[in-house]
């Protein structure tokens, strides 16, 4: 495997590109799209999210101290696009995107109604880092759209969202299902769907 | 649209399911398959791993400050996860999954050969916060896989290398192209494939 140096960049994918929504007024109401986001602790829950502070929602982030992460689908990959490009300074996102802003329970921002999940966040440190600052924060809530909960088991089906994924510059749907977590290790079981490449997997070697 | 609250979680999907390898001597040597990873600046470009601090890999990489991300892809699945169940405490596992160390440029940790894509990184800091401690580090180096790369264009064609994708406790495949990042404001171009969920789509409504 022939390997060459690229200089230091941004190269972890896939992503999820959320829409945050973010204001305590609904004149400050306002969506930006995200790919530097993640989960940074299970217990608290915690997440942060990194914004330029240039943006149209730095300075709103920073005085309410609080947004919400909605995940994003198929469906809306349009408004997700949109709204990672056009600005809240000249735009009213939710109009301009039809969508609705919903109430949070914990938080006095919006949610996004159209979002499958819509997590409810209040900043706990902001870190400057260079081109970004990170906003850190505590998850205080979540809501899920009854639409993709069994009505039977209980369990919530997000690939039935038909969620998506940001990877190095496009987004894409998320594809067939490989295996759930642990699958390597499940004994009497049926095989995972592994042979979807057609290549070669990688397999544990038989114990000698 | 009927929602349901949730208490707090980690609900922030699709995400990453990275190998990240460890250790300067090769008896230290380590893989260790994190979801809570992501980017958390882009210049200078800055990435983030979150472990418990009971991780086998935790102690190495407070000693070492140094890690490599390595991007799995659909070959890599079974290794990706079968690194997340298994600790280094009672495995080697490059020799179990039949993965080749490689040599980093910049950092003294070793790559994993078979990744499309691996990621040097050096610690910045350490943040505990609950659960996890969150290592924030600096990107040193990335290296690419030439086999992905045309050679052509010198485009590199991340895709190809199928990669895969965590969300909600189950590793997926990515599925379709739906567009490229500014799909939505592109003019005289072709439409981006959108119909593929066969719903209706969000899209800007037509100016009055």
């Amino acid at each position: 495997m022939e390997k060459v140096d690229w200089k230091p960049g941004t190269m972890i994918y896939p992503l999820p590109a959320v829409m945050v929504s973010l204001g305590h007024k609904p004149e400050d109401y306002n969506i930006i799209t995200i790919s530097w986001t993640g989960t940074i602790c299970s217990d608290p829950p915690m997440c942060y999210i990194s914004v330029r502070p240039g943006r149209h929602s730095y300075q709103i982030l920073k005085n309410t101290g609080e947004f919400v992460i909605n995940l994003t689908t198929k469906e809306l990959a349009y408004a997700t696009d949109w709204c990672g490009v056009k600005s809240g300074r000249q735009f009213n996102k939710f109009d301009e995107m039809h969508l609705t802003p919903g109430k949070a329970s914990v938080v006095k921002v919006p949610t996004i109604e159209e979002a499958p999940i819509s997590i409810e966040c209040k900043v706990t440190q902001i870190i400057p880092l260079g081109t970004h600052d990170m906003f850190m924060a505590e998850v205080v809530n979540v809501k899920a759209d009854k639409r993709y909960l069994d009505e039977k088991t209980g369990a919530f089906n997000l690939s039935k969202s038909e969620p998506i994924a940001y990877s190095h510059g496009q987004y894409f749907a998320l594809g067939r299902k490989i295996g759930k977590f642990g699958f390597s290790v499940e004994k009497n079981k049926k095989k995972p769907i592994l042979k979807v490449s057609g290549t070669g997997i990688y397999r544990k070697r038989k114990s000698k």
